[in-house]
């Protein structure tokens, strides 16, 4: 298989393309690194990676952000940081992409507990996490030539605790193994849906 | 008590309007008609609404538009129809509205049964809806001065059957004094947290 991994040199990215890429061929897509460059936050761009990329069996987003900041500091344009970036960066990811995913084949968004599970300073976050899922089941619907898709939705992700541990007080970390999981089932199983790894045991 | 319905004109806020206002002060604003008239996709808009009616006790927003069309159709402005409408116009009512709400104040936002239970041609407005269930348990942990938030998700309504039903195919419809009930539950009682009205049994 061909897969395509669009913030493949992330943290968690470059865990996912390790593991995948041991036995299939992994393209990876990154803003400033990799094998093409792509802007999530431009539809332009992420055209021109597929033009540049061609056909391929599965295409994989770990990309996108979101601007963190107290509610009341966040103006409408802090807001539309995430909506173009992670929101519809993800989103014309499928739009687009769909011309270049052979059938049968898989799309794997990224999103996090925050969709479900929010800390402070995560109202635009969360929001597009959430966004996210619920577009996810309604493109599911529509998606032809058994194209697929499923959102993968970790909570503290081990190799982020560091940076982000006093964000999420008392969450318990995911750890690589299993994230990491999350993106095979997506990409080698069969099914669609919101794959959420959280542990609150 | 004073409650500002946005929307209190509208196929549902026009019921929510006459029920509430049998025992408090309702203020209607509307995109063309009503007490005050204001763009929900429109921020400065939004705010000069609330210089104009000034403090209240609830804000109940019954308003926002987003695209239906197939998924293969939609083009990414299509997208942001809904994205800075529905969408945002909420989030700013509560950006904007956070000033103008009495302490222990109600924030009442409309999505619907779309963000769990989509169906054909609502890639757009299911991503809408779930953006605000997860905005709203985010903004939650922020709100100040005991103000709440409550965000009514009814399934297809009963006043809007002969519109979408066939959009809707073996929905069960949720009759008018449940929807009313949700908005009720919202302003008076004092919880905050998504309002759920969908009927699978």
């Amino acid at each position: 298989m061909k897969i395509l991994i669009v913030g493949g040199n992330g943290t968690i990215g470059k865990k996912v393309s390790g593991h995948i890429g041991q036995n299939h061929e992994v393209v990876i897509a990154g803003r400033s690194s990799g094998d093409v460059t792509v802007d999530m936050a431009d539809s332009g761009s992420i055209e021109a990676m597929f033009k540049t990329v061609g056909p391929v069996d599965a295409i994989v987003a770990i990309a996108g952000e979101a601007k963190w900041a107290p509610f009341d500091q966040m103006s409408e344009e802090d807001f539309y940081i995430g909506l173009k970036s992670k929101l519809m960066g993800q989103v014309n990811l499928v739009r687009i992409g769909q011309a270049f995913l052979t059938p049968g084949g898989s799309f794997t968004l990224t999103t996090g507990i925050l969709a479900d599970d929010p800390v402070d300073m995560t109202t635009s976050a969360a929001m597009v996490n959430g966004a996210l899922h619920s577009f996810a089941k309604a493109v599911a619907l529509e998606l032809k030539d058994g194209q697929r898709i499923n959102v993968v939705s970790p909570g503290l992700v081990e190799d982020a605790v560091e940076i982000y541990a006093d964000y999420f007080p008392g969450h318990n970390p995911i750890l690589m193994p299993k994230v990491i999981n999350g993106y095979v089932k997506s990409i080698l199983g069969k099914g669609g849906q919101v794959i959420r790894m959280y542990d609150n045991s």
